[in-house]
């Protein structure tokens, strides 16, 4: 009698093929785009001195992260994000770099989240930054990564919708009420869950309600992005320096993303404000235009100093994340297939009294002229060896009794045999066959 | 002033990106040849309820595992090895998958071990299994995988060292030595290490010492498969059944293997047992030529039941695990590069004066064709984007002022500048130089 119930932890998923072959392609796919932008990889362990992940800590995320005392007594922890190892990476490193240094992480992270809000304690992001630089091109090349990335996995349309920090910042400077900035924040990023109605009267509950009326006139997108940047101007000072940069660094960025082809997934939406990150710039949401209501799938922006609990060393850099998890339901919900390069083409048939060795020998050729081969280990009845290449979406079937032929390929999908006289004509017909399926 | 020192935990790593890109290069060329033999893959979580991955517990895994309790006070452990999740994995699945079921595990786990023996307490492993077949086709299979990937990798010369548990264990039988098998297998398992001398007299603790001379004679390679095959088939009594059929068992590997054209690859050596594992048949270690000090890279056998702790379901299988990160360890000690293919092959160089939105106007249309590319993001001196490039091995940098030139391209490793006139020629210029450096 089995004694454990196999069971995982609440939160937690088995990938099971099928699903880890589009996790996979889907991962491929983000690989290539950063790679095509000059982004290199790297990786840092899953647990870490708590310290070091919490800071002086005591927030919300503290709650949810693993941790506990190793076998040393050492207080640690898993990774709940990727941001935090990788100003732990650059603080340490920086020297053995070069800046500005582009890198991109993609790989697993843990929060003990609720999961009754559909949220998954184990989950994959993929994040992306440059380090070391302050500069416009910077913040465009973030969100041309982005673009890029939301292109090559055919997600249908999507908008990037970005802002600037400091232009509500000094709007919120001018009617004196930065000292609420934070909560002010954080309401104005709930806008599309509370809707319209409750975040004024939530705002008006932090200023007087003309104020309120006035964040929420602000925050409102207009036509196009120039009439949009112009109206949150309008909104600050308009000698006030900052202000002045703000719009100036937006103007660059849309110049630059014009220049690249890439003006028509941007969005200036005043509302995003990523209220409860430590941006300082430029920030971005992502919204797929088939499943608006699940929110952004790739989010970030610009920070002044990614690294300063560690290092007295100025890192400013600009960044984006992807939910891998949240990107893999919304394909799955719009019906997009992230498909996979990598299974089974052809499976050679073990039928009673074909000599193994020789089912071996053709599976050795058919695998050195490029073919995924397997040879079927029993010689089991054929239907059973059909269920099975059909389960594993295996579209060719070989019976043979020698090497060199002849041969029986069964088309799988066309419950259709072809007779083969040799190996060459074997390889030709599987290679047609395969494109045709493909 | 930073308040907190960036530093990892004891035998844990951050992977720079030449290191990451070398194990993302191993890996995928292991991906391919698993793909290759009709492998798919699969993941499981790094969390799970410790009595899944401890089973009744108590071994020397135990002490090192990392094991706590989580928010929800559930006694929660992070996975030590890819074999045990998989069983639980076989387990809750079996009847969603279809058998034989060929899958593959590339991740990594984590065992809090003493690191003065160099080992790392985070690390990877790749696991390839064939679940729910008996028959020595699978076992010919995951040599004919370990062999295929070993060649993949450009590890020069290796041997897949086989033995068979049952030839031992009729042998142990015969002199009446089968109670004590497992100190036996354990003392005879560290042979290399300890040396013959050590051994005999460790196993003249157990037997007597004409016996340990036997069990040294035994465990002895002969000249070749069949000869060393026949020595200990010797020692065993003619007429057991069971030593046959371990005999038959390994010729029929043996002859699959030759069919595919892999026996130079495999040698028959009776002191391989894996002493501590759970194996019934089929064994298998894999060592280097140029490194055989550092031991098996990789590891396996045949199991009869996979996965006894979670389902009354027989699961016989077969598998190897390959060690990364000792793998990875011999590359470097041969002197193999991993090689990488990802990295930015132009650098468009940002001058003073030169528009930003031509250079990304430019760097659009390069990536358009191909090329992997950025625009260094500020006008800093030349020279200082040289060494940016030198130090990410960036080969090509190009200058302009407009995205359809004339430029001047730079080879850097040549330190040569070539004048072009328009976009085509770039890209030919491009191809070529890249070719060159390739």
């Amino acid at each position: 009698m089995p004694s454990i119930q196999p069971r995982v932890l609440k939160g937690f998923r088995d990938f099971l093929p099928d699903v880890e072959m589009a996790r996979a392609s889907l991962i491929k796919k983000l690989e290539q785009v950063f790679a095509l932008f000059g982004f290199v990889p790297i990786d840092t362990p899953v647990l870490e001195y708590a310290d070091i992940l919490l800071g002086k800590g005591g927030g919300e995320t503290d709650k949810q992260v693993y941790r506990f005392l190793d076998h040393g007594e050492r207080d640690v922890a898993m990774r709940f994000d990727l941001t935090v190892p990788f100003a732990r990476f650059m603080a340490e490193h920086a020297e053995e770099l070069y800046l500005p240094f582009r890198r991109y992480h993609i790989a697993k992270v843990w929060r003990g989240e609720n999961t009754q809000r559909g949220r998954y304690r184990e989950f994959m992001q993929g994040d992306f930054d440059i380090v070391g630089t302050d500069a416009a091109s910077a913040d465009a090349d973030i969100l041309l990564t982005a673009a890029e990335a939301m292109t090559a996995l055919e997600v249908g349309g999507f908008s990037l919708r970005i802002n600037h920090r400091a232009l509500f910042n000094r709007f919120l400077a001018r009617i004196d009420a930065l000292d609420k900035s934070v909560e002010i924040l954080r309401t104005v990023d709930k806008l599309e869950k509370t809707g319209p109605q409750a975040t004024a009267e939530m705002l008006a509950t932090l200023v007087s309600p003309s104020l309120a009326d006035d964040i929420l006139s602000f925050i409102q997108k207009e036509k196009g992005f120039e009439q949009t940047l112009e109206k949150m101007f309008g909104f600050c000072d308009p000698g006030d320096q900052e202000a002045r940069a703000a719009r100036a660094r937006l103007l660059d960025i849309m110049n630059f993303l014009a220049a690249a082809g890439a003006e028509r997934h941007i969005v200036l939406d005043p509302s995003i404000t990523r209220g409860l990150d430590y941006y300082t710039g430029m920030v971005v949401e992502t919204s797929l235009a088939a499943l608006p209501e699940i929110g952004s799938v790739c989010s970030g922006g610009r920070y002044d100093e990614l690294a300063s609990l560690y290092t007295d060393r100025k890192l400013p850099g600009v960044g984006a994340s992807i939910g891998l998890d949240r990107l893999m339901a919304a394909l799955d919900a719009i019906g997009i297939a992230a498909g996979s390069d990598i299974s089974t083409q052809v499976l050679v048939i073990n039928q009673e009294g074909a000599p193994g060795t020789e089912l071996h020998r053709l599976a050795a050729s058919l695998r050195n002229a490029g073919f995924a081969c397997e040879v079927f280990p029993e010689p089991k009845k054929t239907i059973a060896q059909y269920t099975y290449a059909e389960r594993k979406h295996i579209p060719l079937a070989v019976f043979t009794n020698a090497a060199s032929g002849p041969f029986t390929m069964r088309i799988l999908s066309r419950r259709e045999n072809i007779e083969i006289t040799d190996f060459t004509n074997l390889c030709e017909t599987a290679k047609r066959e395969l494109h045709v399926s493909a």
